[in-house]
């Protein structure tokens, strides 16, 4: 897709660094692990994680840490007490809590070796904590029932911060990568979003986000649809992010294209999260292929992404948390992915080659032969 | 239910030590949770597990580690070249290769920091690796399509095996268990228990484990259907494991109840596991307070051990490996189930608390006011 506007230059130029996965490497990947001891294919979705990171990084061994979820914070005008059940303070002091170690990503990510980072696009405070890294835009979005969220440059900008987040993590060493995110009424802008990037009627697309009552549900439901209204039409992917989405919307998006152009594998967490990434998967059709789906959300549009990008959620948990709290859990999984390959014996050598120092030949040498050859 | 044999008095003593949950420790669990500084169940099956561990062990503070899994290894005569791909020898060769590390339980055991121990109940070939620990009852059991696959006392012996196990692992301060097996041709036994404990048609019950063919899958149910006839009439639940079972069947069964007695949570596995937990839920209801389902097995007959259960599994990986293999990614969720309930921030500290120090007031101090109270 193509970007024409100046203040998309950089777009398009990020867009045109990423590259399919390496086939041959996956190839290689499948060899070595049809060679493992197992019946084939018999760890399911473990062989299709390890065969997929190699044709990310073109390595048969890899591994998952160090690992880092980017939780990106920012408020949206949107958010109002109808709508959303938390006051429009706790992205701020989320975003603190994210840095304090203290929020359930956070705290997800310690436990399994992984580390949560903060990033504030636009919350309405002022934050001062210095373990919340600053990249601020603008204080929050424009109410999107009433117009545009913000302008096609900031919208921009905030991919930038992805971009800019990613490159950081490929300086770091970073290995996996996951995208989070906090932001007061922000199951309202994806619902949004989700309805224009495919008309899917927003019954479908919105849903109780944190918990919202009966009412708040209608509520939420007029507000996706007048925010439908007053922005149409709508030219593309990114003129649809600019009016409906959010800051965090924007910079999830940044943050799944620059892990394909850096071939970082990157972990889909909820609802939020997934909206994003189908921005990113139509900017780049290819940024798909760096992405993994960790859990079905309990947020009904999640099922909508889902079949747009045939993603195969792993985890079943009925979580809706958001903040990126799936990543870590996902990391846990790959991680035995990446072990499998690295630690498991092989055919021949393990199987065919263990008997006398382990092994005393049975009686009648086997209870019964094994297969003939055909 | 009762035991009438002498053989079974060890076996009624078992059972009557198996308590309920503390329903008391559940709720302090649960209103810790709730204080938490997350929207109220948002966490989801975390949650359920944190609150569910609190009940066996009566913390509200739990840990997962060190966590083991034990993996009950045997033969069965009913294995055979056409309804097993996999010569009997394997078996054994597996309990070695789990020893040494080798296998996937014992790779992904490795991987979240957990424990694969092998146990020989009644290999076909003598094991003399000191890694496989030798509880050998009999050289694997006879053909379930001729007659019975061992006798009562023999199924009690094994399931004291799984007893022995778990005091074991409560004496070594294990805080999970896990339930795993090794058994070339014991998709077959746990399809004809599973058909005989629930009058489920073979059709249901049998799938094509580690991957036989269209021929093996026919010849497969003609023989579940042999063995079901040739051991007919059923009186309880240990006159279906002695007849159709297996020696691994067994021990598992007896694991199950030995974790409810010395209150240790433990890991459901995939169908032969999940058969055996159906036996233990048979003999105590109360035992399957302390089971954890870990993921949705690829062999069919798994859905009927679900319903029967309500077990929720929360990993769908398309794993069919067996072995244990499901229960160290059950490991590393539940890790991260008791890390949420140690490490998170709380309400009214940590959420109405913060200000002054990390935070200047947004202009309007609110973009929008907090909900008012009703």
């Amino acid at each position: 897709m193509s970007i024409s506007e100046m203040d998309g230059l950089m777009l398009n130029d990020a867009l045109s660094r990423i590259k399919g996965l390496d086939a041959a490497a996956m190839e290689r990947a499948k060899a070595h692990c049809d060679g493992l001891i197992k019946p084939t294919g018999s760890l399911g979705a473990l062989e299709e994680i390890a065969i997929r990171l190699s044709g990310i990084t073109g390595e048969v061994q890899n591994s998952v840490f160090p690992a880092r979820v980017y939780v990106m914070c920012a408020d949206n005008g949107v958010a109002s007490p109808g709508i959303a059940i938390t006051p429009q303070r706790v992205t701020s002091v989320q975003a603190v809590n994210t840095a304090l170690g203290k929020t359930g990503v956070a705290v997800l990510c310690a436990a399994v070796g992984a580390c949560a980072i903060p990033v504030d696009l636009g919350c309405a405070y002022d934050i001062t904590h210095p373990g919340v890294l600053s990249r601020r835009i603008r204080r929050g979005t424009a109410n999107i029932a009433e117009g545009p969220a913000m302008s096609r440059g900031e919208a921009v900008a905030a991919i930038g911060v992805g971009l800019e987040m990613a490159e950081l993590a490929a300086k770091d060493g970073v290995r996996f990568l996951g995208a989070g995110e906090l932001g007061i009424g922000n199951t309202t802008t994806s619902a949004a979003c989700l309805s224009a990037l495919t008309g899917a009627d927003e019954k479908l697309t919105v849903g109780r986000g944190a918990g919202v009552t009966d009412e708040g549900l209608i509520l939420k439901r007029e507000t996706v649809r007048r925010a439908l209204e007053a922005n149409a039409p709508y030219a593309d992917a990114l003129d649809i992010l600019h009016k409906l989405g959010g800051l965090d919307i924007a910079a999830m998006c940044g943050l799944y294209l620059g892990a394909a152009i850096y071939r970082i594998p990157i972990v889909i967490d909820g609802y939020i999260s997934a909206v994003a990434a189908l921005f990113a998967f139509r900017l780049s059709q290819e940024s798909a292929g760096y992405m993994f789906a960790s859990h079905i959300s309990a947020e009904p549009g999640y099922a909508i992404v889902q079949r747009e990008m045939g993603l195969s959620p792993i985890l079943d948990m009925r979580m809706r948390l958001g903040e990126g709290s799936g990543c870590p859990l996902f990391f846990s999984v790959a991680s035995c992915a990446c072990a499998m390959m690295g630690g498991m014996g092989k055919f021949g050598t393990d199987l065919d080659g263990i008997t006398g120092d382990y092994l005393k030949a049975a009686p009648t040498s086997e209870l019964f032969a094994p297969p003939q050859k055909k």
